[in-house]
């Protein structure tokens, strides 16, 4: 048997190299290697649909857009039927290890909802093993059967290591290394330390300097109107934060380009809805308007893909060829990638999409080859998803907890005291700071459960010699067992949660023994987990298997009475968001950034 | 006295190094340099008219646009008076070769149109002096008080030696150096041999991959329908030349940028008001046309800018703010410019215009400096315009004639033959292919007269050891004398026509004696001239000295009698218009590019 030819981003060639090629070929000299005909198209240029074309391809690019019917030689013809052909999307900001799969299983996903191009922000992996995690996420990149570029992780670690600590510490040094030696590193990352920026501190703008110096533009992350006069004049010119209307009109017209955020309707990252109102309300121009996804899990990957968001903005009143446009070629005039991606221009890549007329992807091409037909890889993308990349044996071992392990619970207090807990509550994001008045009763079991408390760890997982920060969860809602995570935002410690000891040592060396994961203990036994052993972030199976194995979690996390969703559990060590939160170096509030002892004198 | 305080592309300095003192000045902890109050402004991003607004600048960029009142400091307040405060220009395709100025004096004539950015092809001034040509104007443009990038002359020599004799041959290897030497090469410029390109011929594409493997976007020049297929597939992406809707629609789903070129109305360059049909006819968006000047004579800089461009475009129906983006924003947004200029963001230079409500510029701020008001410079612009950049001596010495100068015309011939004539028509552009049955009489005045024909001679003037090439003009109209120019598109060749030699022989000595110009000469004696020193170019003089000169010269060129104006006489030796040209080699058929000899048996 010979090998699969690859698929993946170097597959089509340089445009500078096939140009007399695509002249040949669209000058009728040479004969294409495929000719999609029977299509109306979906212009992003023009937002027009164009009636009865047809579309030469050669050597993974388009040759030609001619009049369908013109093509008289002998080449594959595919027959559109007379569906639309439109550019494969372009996301424009989001993490693949929210996704908790690699690049090339990311790909998958991506091809089916016809993306065909992401622009990543691999900061949870670059938290883990710094650059050189970034490093092999690129490596996992380029084998994919996807256009993936890197925005560079811009604030890792979020905080201080006074405050946490982190696998990883980007330095402006680090950055520029990484500027240039990955050519596929298009702009700096999300620059989530806005309050920093804004506030003018050293080292927010010298790794700002770091990407304008190169000519590289700076992607944003803002909550609050009154920053964002500052932020701007710092350099940053996108956003995918932009909440409602009003920040998102500001932020356009502080000449920031935004990518509105799709999510499930039953998460809190659905900003569109209201951020959509700079146009449909406010009547701005919507060519600086993009969408993107930024975060999903596994299980949400196919039915809220970006083609999904596109739809949610055609459906608040954007036409469909300039929604269209919003998810491709916006995002890659943004990154000037335009000549390349984004639309159906001659030179440009052939990843196409034949879209039915509500906009949902039916088949996509990738680089001129058919990937995905009737929502599912063809045989051609299987066999190249049959050999992804192999992260090296030192990504597989992450997850380094402190020996011996200490206490997970504290010591019962002696008698009342006022505790400073972390009250949980929908959506999970903001955390609030409660003061319960305790009266220890004979055992923490009993005393837990008169006051409506669970026990929270969060443990060291980098072998840095960090230690164990203990807490107490309020109105978490767990009836039983315990629940743990080894993706704790964003230094991804292990975050332990439960009623019991026993229970939450039997999640953390559930962890310990996968090398990461996330997963729900019931009476001593794990009774779902989705095992992460790739920096403890990241499964190495297909991301069908991913998604499945994320119901099963979900089902008994739900099952378990936790209040929040797990996503929102990952982020109760995020020490960026106010008003508590726990690192492994214990209780610190937000945004003063002060850190309190668990157990004060009442 | 002390130095006036240089004002020019670099007296702002990078972005990179003013993130800090931006975000001091936005978030109030520092004061601005100058803040402009009492404005609408153009929003170019939004594309609507903001109310009551003021912008605070800090080191010649703008740290926040707040609105008006807000402001309560020390620093100079500048009352806009309820005007409209847009961002200044970005002309995306221009020759400043063909207003016969300087980089340096251009820039006047461009800020006070409301014009701050220029992108320049100085592919006049690479025929004729080669690499170093273009780089002693790239010194030029960095000395002038206008930001000024560069396209690299794509097309020098326009033909090939064995057609004519150029000074300049700029190979891909010149031109890679180019783009590797300066940072303001920013694109590959206009491609003018869209036949070759099409065709997939060697040398054209090596020069397109030169850019392509650069990052570098290529700029296109084309005509026909036939040949946009195949020239969008070759690379091209953007174009000056569509002369109606349908060209213009077809480039647009091609991938091509369009630039609307608007020029004086009299000429036939002014192809906004067919193209522009795209949109208002056809529909199309128009986020991805732009407006362009193209070429100017320098008489017509001032009534005819770029700021008069944008004003045909609403005239035709686009909204005003959306006008002026075509004209700043999307301009800079196809080179990748829209993080520094193009628009009020913050961190962009705040190079700014007031307007009246008809577009019309009343002052500009260029880098936060006050350079224009009431239509005339500032004392600021007048003290940079009074040390321009001076070209070096070798610029001052390129009319290099063959000496001895052969004959300027024929012998007459001993009897009946067919002359291949050159019929001039209006405009201007092509030329007619005549073959005129001609009886010689007892001399060539006799002759001529009898045949409404008057002599031309093309004079290679490179020093390279070509010669005089004699032709003959029909329909020329010329009632006396001689007319000359050192301006012979495109290898710049001394393109000489008369009615006698002598006076033909006056016109080319004045030429000589000025090393460039171009003049009308009248019983023996120059009755009008525009010297060109540099280069056989351009002026050394202010704008307004040249502007004058021009007017005396067209006046003197049309009480001649020519039927053609200056710049088609200029366009006689151009080697790729059809029908039939002439350059220092003798007499060319087009598009055939063969060579027909002068008399022909009858």
């Amino acid at each position: 048997m010979t090998e699969p030819a690859p698929l993946n981003r170097f597959t089509v060639e340089p445009l500078a190299r096939m140009t007399r090629r695509l002249a040949d070929v669209a000058a009728g000299r040479a004969e294409p290697d495929l000719v999609v005909t029977g299509a109306r198209l979906l212009s992003t240029y023009s937002e027009r649909i164009l009636e009865n074309r047809e579309i030469r391809i050669a050597g993974g690019r388009i040759a030609a857009v001619l009049p369908a019917g013109c093509y008289r030689g002998s080449a594959p013809v595919y027959d559109a039927g007379g569906g639309l052909i439109a550019p494969g999307l372009v996301d424009p900001h989001l993490h693949i290890e929210s996704s908790m799969v690699t690049a090339c299983a990311y790909a998958e996903a991506a091809l089916i909802n016809g993306t065909t191009t992401i622009v990543c922000d691999s900061h949870e992996i670059g938290n883990v093993l710094d650059a050189k995690g970034v490093e092999w996420m690129l490596e996992d990149a380029r084998a994919a059967p996807l256009n993936i570029y890197l925005t560079v992780p811009s604030t890792v670690p979020a905080t201080t290591p006074a405050i946490e600590t982190a696998g990883g510490d980007l330095t402006p040094d680090k950055i520029a290394a990484l500027f240039d030696a990955w050519p596929e590193a298009i702009a700096l990352g999300e620059k989530m330390d806005f309050v920093a920026v804004a506030a003018g501190e050293e080292r927010a703008h010298a790794i700002i300097a770091v990407a304008l110096e190169r000519g590289r533009p700076v992607s944003g992350h803002i909550y609050g109107r009154d920053f964002v006069a500052a932020y701007a004049a710092s350099g940053v010119t996108d956003t995918h934060e932009a909440i409602d209307r009003d920040i998102a009109d500001d932020l356009l017209e502080a000449g920031l380009w935004i990518f509105l955020r799709g999510g499930p309707p039953t998460t809190p990252w659905h900003s569109l809805p209201a951020a959509i109102g700079t146009i449909t309300e406010y009547g701005a121009a919507w060519k600086r308007i993009c969408a993107c996804t930024d975060d999903r899990d596994a299980d949400d990957l196919l039915a809220y893909g970006l083609d999904w968001v596109v739809r949610e903005a055609a459906a608040r009143g954007i036409p469909q060829a300039a929604a269209w446009a919003m998810g491709s070629l916006h995002p890659a005039t943004r990154y000037g990638l335009d000549g390349e991606i984004g639309g159906l221009g001659g030179g440009r890549r052939a990843d196409l999409v034949l879209l039915d007329d509500d906009l949902v992807p039916q088949a996509t091409w990738y680089g001129g080859e058919l990937v995905v037909e009737g929502r599912k890889a063809t045989p051609r993308l299987e066999a190249a998803l049959a050999t992804p990349y192999r992260y090296p044996a030192a990504a597989y071992a992450t997850v380094r907890l402190p020996d011996p392990l200490p206490a997970l619970v504290p010591p019962l207090p002696p008698g009342p005291c006022t505790v400073n807990a972390i009250r949980t509550t929908l959506p999970g994001i903001e955390l609030i700071h409660e003061r319960v008045a305790l009266t220890p009763a004979t055992d923490w079991p009993e005393t837990l459960a008169a006051h409506d408390l669970c026990h929270v760890a969060v443990v060291e997982r980098h072998g840095l010699g960090g230690g164990v920060a203990h807490g107490l969860l309020s109105a978490f809602g767990l009836k039983r067992g315990a629940v743990a995570s080894s993706v704790g935002h964003d230094s991804h410690n292990v975050i332990v949660a439960g009623l019991t000891e026993a229970d939450m040592r039997v999640a953390l060396d559930a962890i310990a023994a996968a090398q990461g994961g996330v997963c729900v203990v019931e009476a001593g036994q794990v009774v779902a987990m989705v095992p992460l052993p790739i920096a403890g972030l990241l499964s190495d199976q297909r991301v069908g298997v991913v998604a499945e194995a994320m119901r099963g979690l979900k089902a008994a996390w739900a099952e378990a009475g936790c209040a929040i969703p797990y996503m929102g559990f990952n982020l109760i060590p995020l020490s960026v968001i106010p008003q508590i939160r726990i690192t492994d170096k214990g209780l610190v509030l937000v945004p003063e950034m002060c850190p309190v002892p668990l157990f004060e004198a009442a």
